[in-house]
């Protein structure tokens, strides 16, 4: 797929099919985000791949979903949910690093481009219970978990529409519960100089 | 450029040919950046583009490049220095903000894959004299530099290496003058459950 079209279509999907992604598909994803910009390459990010139906249903269940189209729009268990979560680690002492933050952001939105291009949906998510999904996938205890990464094949496609007001981001249904991301326009964010 | 083949290739570029780089391509390459993803969609990153010599030079003083390969390899002003910059800034009571940073790795990394394509290379920097940059751009005082992005038509073409050795990571010039970027590889940083 042109990155292009990538760049514009590709939005965050909640409503994913049950079909399960196969392990090299996955796989293909952390082979994309592992050549993000990091600051100095120093490359300290790491990832848990959850991909049995057991474990993504209980890390499921210490997810909180879009607050501005709950309830109406959360993922259903076995009907709409993510069929697999990529978990996001760091070391515990630098969790709360700036730089690391911006690492996570750069890898966490390649994974996401890429996924788009495999029919894959991505739900980057920080309204989790760390310690939770932590104890349930025994994780090291120098690890933090920083985000988690919901994903299955797309059930949906959303649209963004621009808009020029800071004021009217608020994401909605409508009434043929397509999703709508207002984004604003590049005049609306830049000055030249 | 097909995706896949953006992802690979992309890397950090420190070497720009002196060609201007047209408002229309800096104007796509924000265009891009506001679609990534960002927490709650609130869109709360601005960005300045300076494109012009005088502002642009300037800024070139407040830099610091790559510590791995300073002196050997720092850009030189008239020969191979960026000839624009991407400013990007967010509110100054947020700017230490982890869900900031993130949206800034986003936004940042999704500019330099579709910089990518257009021959732009790019260099996200964080060791610049921000206090300087912002009087320099009478930026308001309750707007506080994130990062900037340093760019220009790139005149090389740096390739990465798979490791295994997180000891390894720092980048390094060959005996031909081309850059190495010594990549993690999946096996190496991520596990299975």
């Amino acid at each position: 797929m042109e990155l292009q079209q990538v760049l514009k279509e590709r939005r965050t999907v909640r409503r994913f099919s049950q079909t399960p992604v196969p392990d090299e598909e996955l796989r293909a994803l952390l082979d994309a985000g592992r050549l993000a910009s990091c600051a100095r390459n120093d490359q300290r990010l790491r990832y848990t791949v959850v991909r049995t139906p057991e474990l993504v249903n209980r890390i499921f269940t210490f997810t909180a979903w879009a607050g501005s189209v709950t309830p109406r729009r959360d993922p259903v268990p076995g009907m709409t949910a993510p069929t697999a979560f990529i978990v996001v680690t760091g070391k515990k002492e630098e969790a709360s690093s700036p730089l690391l933050q911006t690492d996570c952001g750069a890898a966490i939105q390649t994974i996401q481009l890429a996924a788009w291009e495999k029919g894959i949906g991505c739900c980057w998510m920080g309204a989790i219970d760390r310690q939770a999904i932590h104890s349930l996938l025994e994780l090291p205890g120098d690890c933090a978990i920083l985000y988690i990464i919901a994903l299955g094949y797309a059930a949906e496609k959303p649209v963004h529409d621009d808009i020029d007001d800071p004021g009217k981001v608020k994401y909605y249904l409508d009434d043929n519960d397509l999703l709508h991301v207002p984004k604003l326009t590049v005049d609306a964010i830049a000055s030249w100089k």
